[in-house]
């Protein structure tokens, strides 16, 4: 046993503890016990290092023995029998300055083709990278048998081959991986296939057709769902494999943002008493003899946090409606970047640093993520996303504004009570025309169109603190200063028929005192689907829910 | 407005657009009109930016007026009114350097003391810093009614002063700052308070009594329940902006250190379409006309993506168990931070990667949090947490070594089937006695300890290659290998009474190939509770949820 560290532990035990304390007469002296402690303890620590190594040294032994046995076959080591601790080389790190030498590579097979008996050329792939691995009948070490073996392995099977690398003689256009080849001398099956793949990984890997007809939007339906039926066959795509390696990116740059500016995370409930936020539609939980309802966001308890004295909170986690939408921007769960912050003086310091905090993002994302970028864009043509740079900043419009844009644009101003999604679009695209940005601010919607904790206006009492961000025309944050009167909180709980007493803890937070604060709510897989242009959010999540989908 | 930018744009436009393309005869050349186009951008660009800039200077000359009205009384500013964007201090920023400069603080009153009518001490609070504030009448600037209004402010009311720092002649005992205090010239009420306190902040400072007696452990529930009751108070503690601070810290160091070793952060659904992963108690949630489960942890989304080639994966989410128990380790709702990871020859990769995280964090915590650490310690006592940092590496026994220890303690070896609550108690303080250290590993559990999706030892079918990790005897990690081959799946589900064709989409990841794979599962609150020793999970927990607990 590896682990057998507590038996095998040495019973030299610190001398000091056998001798009289007060060094008697004919004793040694403190000084020397003292010595002779450290002695027996550095000895001690020599033994159990020693004995570690050559426990060390005879498993790897052992599991050289087992490991050399075969040429090719079905994997010996699944189980964790031996450790014979090799060296694993990735496919990415292959170039020509390799030539000659010996690799061990745990890869998938992702295409084979046999020539002749003799011969078989493999593709293998390592996530987003691919080499050319070939194995000819050779004596006392290649065998016919091998050779068919291997051209028998099924696509997408995972194998470990021991190999020698070979310069090219020509770059190798089938992998990404192309001025060397592997001369393979071994290779064995670590997991096979059990049925037949619905989809090739090559396949997937293809661009989608673009929407042009209703033909083509119901054959483009199936074929999304036949990914996210197959979704971790789908996932191994290059695309998607770059796809969440970005989604990964944002939520960093998110927090390492906020972290500077000395926000800290917090993580709050996602199991409420009430169903009371905002009226809307939230899922039930049966809660021992009783029910729960989960968070349609951290809104509540992140307020409470600012009533709390955090000052400046964030929060990624999962928010949950219970809407039965079907749309390309609607999921039931999603990933909810929060923050909220105590203000100084006004709720435009809010917006600035949420300003702030998406141009870090589009700015980290180009300058670190291009190669993903640009792998996506080959499945998912787009135009680079633009955002303004220069010193007149992020366009700010506010809602009387972008309501007189699309009024001018033809739009009838009876029907810009509220801006559709359909007019948001059109407002995107406009904006796009006039100020060649595909992200901007609008500010000062109407106290009609936000819930009950949005702060109004303090000259309009029709308008409020609060303001939408938009990518490409789409909504991707929401956002307000809060109400952190508890009067005036009452007042518009009641006028939105809201029961104050339902939300009880949240309204006292404000009547043990809270600083003025505000905050937003921004949708990751938004997000990541409007940056790369994805065209339908489920695209942007691992595994997405909807009303008619909870699997796989 | 401040975002009347789109109104106020300046309509000059392009010269080249108004000219012939193909410079007519007597026209400009194309340069010239190129260079014509340049300058008129500059131009409007400059004439955005002094509007914004006339406009911001007006916003603010008027926000001076009214911000410079009174001395005392209700704050004018709370609902973003103006922005005379003054500069706020921080309390923690101040200091006998700053003698004779005027700031602006927006601070908690934490207890306000009167000296006849003349003059009135505050003791002002910003989380965990504070200083000391007085008012002394002044012909023309501190009137009577302004120090009668002050003195009358109520504990954990929010103001904001103007004052002038002055060099304090003794260092204030009361306050963390206590080398200078503030005379204040200026304090208007932000946010006061709309009842009375449950307790004061200062009261739920001092710290709770051990458990000693039963009657101590009653009054003690009630303490730690009124807390609870009233998180918002009781978070705004030293002692609780310090865990909080120690829990985001330890996420900071857990991404930082996988982020290193190129694992990617991935968030899988908390929705499942199954309450199947162990048979255990999951929540039941209404999904639209059916039935959803809430996730008990994203072991099954993890494993299929490794089986989608991300390689390596974590994720910090929250994790809800149905169980009906009211242990000081037990919630409803607690945040898992879990990793999985491709293996290439052994579980001890993951362990010992495991191990090395837990290491970063202890280190990380030790080295950068030092001043929250030792807050925390002074309401909860308890030695420094101690693992072993020397090249010996941690400990690692085996169950069966484990079992052994406690049996030759004297714990019948028929009672030790498994390691219940008690006895992990009684092996985490003999492995203290015997090898000094806080934190140590168990392997090899006995299989029919384990989940199903455990992998078998290769060579005694009795035990499993899986790990626990404990934290002052308490168990904060649980892990394994995992099964990957579709038939050894199928066969242990079938063993434990679980359906395969309940969870398909799970199965069927690991028939489309996967590499051997193995992860684990932290408790980020038992973490939290265990380093700090803080004896009761709500502790480390925001807004701690269990059977009975769902407020606030």
């Amino acid at each position: 046993m590896a682990d057998a560290e507590g038996t095998k532990q040495p019973t030299v035990e610190p001398v000091a503890e056998e001798q009289p304390a007060d060094g008697g007469e004919k004793g040694p002296s403190k000084n020397e016990l003292k010595k002779r402690a450290k002695e027996a303890d550095k000895a001690k620590k020599a033994a159990e290092k020693a004995a570690k190594q050559a426990e060390l040294a005879a498993q790897k032994a052992a599991a050289e023995v087992d490991y050399a046995e075969a040429y090719y076959g079905k994997d010996p080591l699944n189980q964790s029998q031996a450790r014979p601790c090799h060296h694993y080389t990735k496919i990415a790190d292959l170039n020509s300055n390799l030539d000659g030498q010996d690799v061990i590579i745990r890869a998938r097979v992702q295409a084979s083709r046999a020539q002749g008996n003799k011969m078989v050329f493999l593709n293998l792939r390592q996530q987003t990278d691919s080499v050319q691995a070939l194995l000819i009948v050779t004596p006392e070490t290649v065998s016919k048998q091998m050779v068919k073996w291997a051209a028998s392995l099924q696509t997408e099977a995972i194998v470990r081959v021991e190999a020698t690398v070979k310069k090219s003689p020509e770059i190798i256009q089938s992998a990404t991986v192309g001025d060397v080849e592997l001369h393979v001398n071994k290779i064995f099956l670590i997991s096979g296939l059990d049925g037949r793949l619905p989809f090739t990984v090559e396949d997937a890997n293809r661009p989608e057709t673009e929407i042009a007809s209703t033909e083509e939007v119901q054959y483009k339906r199936v074929l999304l769902d036949t990914r996210l039926n197959n979704r971790v066959i789908d996932l191994r795509t290059q695309t998607n494999q770059a796809v969440f390696k970005l989604q990964s990116a944002i939520c960093h740059l998110f927090r390492d943002h906020l972290d500077n500016l000395g926000f800290i995370e917090i993580h709050t409930p996602k199991l409420q008493g009430a169903a009371t936020e905002s009226g809307a539609s939230v899922f039930k939980v049966g809660y021992f003899k009783g029910s729960a309802f989960l968070a349609q966001s951290p809104q509540l308890a992140k307020q409470m946090a600012i009533a709390a004295d955090f000052e400046r909170v964030y929060e990624i986690g999962p928010v949950f409606r219970a809407e039965n939408s079907f749309t390309h921007r609607h999921m039931t769960e999603f990933m909810g970047l929060d923050l909220e912050m105590a203000i100084e003086e006004h709720y435009h310091e809010v917006m600035e640093t949420l300003d702030n905090l998406f141009k870090h993002m589009f700015t980290g994302l180009r300058q670190k993520y291009r190669k993903e970028i640009e792998v996506v864009r080959k499945a998912f043509p787009a135009d680079e996303f633009k955002w303004r740079e220069g010193p007149e900043g992020t366009l700010r419009l506010t809602f009387r504004q972008a309501v007189d844009m699309l009024v001018e644009d033809g739009v009838p101003r009876e029907n810009l009570d509220d801006i559709d999604t359909e007019n948001e679009k059109r407002l995107g695209a406009l904006v796009k025309a006039k100020y060649d940005t595909d992200y901007f601010i609008i500010d000062k919607f109407p106290m009609a169109l936000r819930p009950f904790y949005t702060m109004p206006d303090p000259e309009d009492p029709t308008l409020s603190n609060s303001y939408d961000f938009f990518m490409r025309g789409e909504e991707i944050l929401s956002g307000a200063q809060r109400i952190h009167d508890p009067a005036l909180l009452i007042e518009k709980m009641k006028e939105k028929g809201i029961d104050p007493e339902s939300m009880q803890s949240y309204v006292d937070a404000f009547r043990m005192g809270c600083p003025p604060h505000g905050g937003g709510g921004i949708g990751l897989e938004r997000v990541v689907m409007l940056f790369l242009k994805l065209n339908n959010i489920r695209r942007a999540s691992l595994f997405p829910r909807d009303p008619r989908r909870l699997e796989p």
